[in-house]
């Protein structure tokens, strides 16, 4: 924004004449702002329960309640609180509704709303150490306390010579995980390899990794989705992997990376990561784990055991903004190789050169993701792992568990309904049971009656 | 986080015995909470003049400060903000501080905060429609206001079949495009020409796009940078397009993609957008505008001309974070086809199956970035075009490139120093004149005397 010193001013006047320029931090509209915007929300969460946890607007409301310019002149934040209360309210789906039990959760509170101001008011633009060396260092720290707290294996700490950095989302994290992998051969192999190399994940695994290894430029011909049945829990099986790498390599072409999952988006199914892992490195391949969901509970000893065999792995990720109350966006990702990331990812343009750099003894996070820029989201996890305190972390988990399993057990104990998937974290997977619908007799009947009643709870306890 | 109707909580109570679950959003402690990270916030922007622009700490000060865990207990706030006070703030560099003026700005603004609270207060994921139509319609609502606001060629608005989306930040925004014309070509050619695209930049284009370009699998060897010089104002020159388009058609290359800038990094010169976009289109090239910095000034009728040209290209960038009072992240996107967009980056998985979808109604922005989730960045840029109007965000920008104008013309009065760059915006580009230093006849001494003075400044004025 700029200003002059003291003794400059006049001339500034003298130039300008007399207009005044806007504040747009005025300390004393920010504080009474700040306030109205708490007390809306204060407001919103004392009535959220009472919304339709499922939107009931139609497509194109909202151009019919709104102008379709924007505004000459200042508007005040009542008239446009109240317009976000009467326009966008109900136009909103209620992630943090407490009966909203569609796709996993994006939790938030008070502790990262807290953070998300904190990260807005200082507005530091944190690509390298010396842009605030703060935010780096916040960051570097409070991964290597939830690392910690997740128990990973001390490699993929910076206290091990690893490293955690907080990505925008999980296909990010693939995108930058799959780049490194995929430079480390080609730079092997030359550039035209390229077109040889192949991805493998299960039918199973987020769509998020099929795009990410579209966009890194992998033929999709050269996307495996590997299928798992119901025999081995929709876990994908070590024996049926080597079978298709080896047909790969057969057929001339490049095993490159390995896309494994702790609790799949349909089920929350679990790769068995270990003998995965030693299939992957008999071909020299890049493991990667996406626990997006799951990773959050891997914070009590109990679910501990779904990452066993993460130390075989590459890197691992899980976004803190589904379940550990840290909101959108807060994805965990963690390398054993923080040098794979940064020999293809970094930039090193003349605007950007600086001694810390150039000393190696600080981390440049530019190097570690995509963007350039990058927001002060450590802060936020920083402010949920202390306002909170792992304990607390660990019973909120638990607690969404323990109502998991009292769901469960509610829908055993009915007999129109049965459990299709045994139950690993918070979701229960059910449906109608066959035999409790007359003439069901034939499957399709019965996924059309699964679906409706799918369809009909969008609007109920959605 | 979920609940349970009232007449099942006994049943609960019996099942998990009487611990009892923390609740992440008591809402007295929110409020209170609340308030006393808004008076950290006005107490930070009333001292933060008297803070060294520049952090003074040494790389790897914060862990000497913090613990090396997370605290097994819940912390009080007060002790959490007394650590941000001596901790955190002396390891910012301070972006917002009036005595900024290193890299372009990121400038927040109380609008902009009042946005990011309302965001990670709704904290709803909308990344299709359906997850909460008001996220997804008032941003293409906002983008509308905003395009008409920059005078953006009518097929860029939704109501002129194009559209805008806000992505993260420019790498993203390069990627997207990149990948949509990526696609285009492949889709014809077959994926193996992969290996044969090349992309065109000049030596002054923005490092993302380097960076942009390798993540979606072009050929390092493959992305040009043309030599720009001072005759075209470092513009990049359209005749010395066409003819490294013709020498790579030659070698059996395929020209895909030319990233123009309006408003370099290093001095803000603009590219010739029109005739540069008509050599690109005899070579059926994608083209795509960025302008990071430099757009928001475009507001301004004045400064309009800058985009002259902008009605041939494909897809045009700027980031309402830099100067346009919108804090990080909120990097603004107009293509003039969102299908090649959807088409390229569409997933389409048996769990974000929805009729709204179906029905081809509504705008999926799942389908127009890289991420699957994303935050309800809209609310941000919405209020800040309420609250401030179109009238101040232009008085805004105006004054910054007066204030940019009376230096500059303090500069030329000063004859220890000289312009080595016509200002087009609100950057002055300016050095040490060599007849001003003795013993200064050779280049590299000047140049070494100019960055020991850049260096200097660092810590001072920064």
């Amino acid at each position: 924004m700029g200003s002059l010193p003291k003794d400059c001013e006049h001339l500034l006047k003298n130039m300008v004449g007399d207009e005044i320029a806007m504040n747009p931090l005025d300390l004393g509209e920010f504080r009474r702002q700040e306030q109205m915007v708490v007390d809306f929300l204060v407001n919103y969460y004392k009535n959220v329960e009472k919304y339709p946890v499922l939107s009931q607007v139609e497509p194109g409301y909202l151009s019919k309640c709104l102008p379709s310019s924007a505004p000459e002149d200042e508007e005040p934040l009542e008239a446009i609180l109240d317009d976000v209360h009467r326009y966008i309210v109900p136009g909103l789906t209620h992630w943090q509704s407490p009966t909203f039990f569609a796709y996993f959760q994006t939790n938030t509170s008070t502790a990262a709303i807290l953070g998300e101001m904190l990260c807005a008011g200082f507005s530091v633009a944190g690509f390298n150490w010396v842009s605030s060396p703060a935010a780096t260092e916040l960051e570097s720290l409070v991964m290597d306390w939830l690392g910690k707290m997740l128990d990973l294996p001390r490699p993929f700490l910076f206290s091990g010579n690893g490293g955690g950095v907080i990505e925008g989302n999980t296909t990010e994290a693939m995108i930058c995980t799959l780049i490194a992998a995929r430079e480390r051969v080609l730079r092997r192999s030359g550039h035209d390899s390229i077109t040889k190399l192949v991805v493998y994940g299960s039918d199973q695994t987020h769509c998020s990794f099929q795009k990410a290894a579209r966009v890194v430029g992998i033929d999709p011909r050269n996307i495996r989705a590997l299928k798992t049945t119901q025999s081995t829990l929709f876990g994908l099986s070590p024996d049926l992997l080597r079978k298709a790498i080896r047909l790969d390599i057969d057929g001339g072409l490049i095993p490159l990376y390995l896309c494994t999952t702790v609790g799949t988006t349909s089920v929350t199914a679990v790769d068995p990561l270990e003998p995965l892992c030693k299939v992957a490195s008999e071909f020299g391949m890049w493991v990667h784990v996406d626990a997006a969901y799951a990773g959050s509970s891997c914070i009590c000893p109990e679910y501990r055991k779904f990452l066993n065999g993460v130390e075989f792995a590459d890197s691992f990720c899980f976004n803190a903004h589904k379940w550990l109350l840290t909101s959108l966006d807060c994805c965990c990702l963690w390398v054993k190789d923080p040098n794979a990331l940064v020999k293809s990812l970094s930039t090193d343009p003349e605007y950007l050169k600086n001694e810390a750099t150039e000393s190696k003894q600080v981390v440049d996070y530019k190097d570690w993701q995509l963007s350039l820029s990058r927001r002060f989201r450590a802060l936020k996890l920083w402010l949920v792992l202390r306002i909170y305190g792992v304990r607390n972390l660990r019973s909120h988990i638990r607690n969404d568990c323990r109502l998991a399993k009292l769901f469960e057990e509610l829908v055993v104990k009915d007999g129109r309904f049965e459990v299709v998937f045994p139950r690993n974290f918070a979701l229960v997977c059910f449906r109608i049971r066959p035999s409790a619908v007359t003439g069901m007799a034939n499957g399709q009947a019965m996924e059309d009656e699964n679906r409706e009643a799918w369809k009909l709870n969008e609007g109920q306890f959605w």
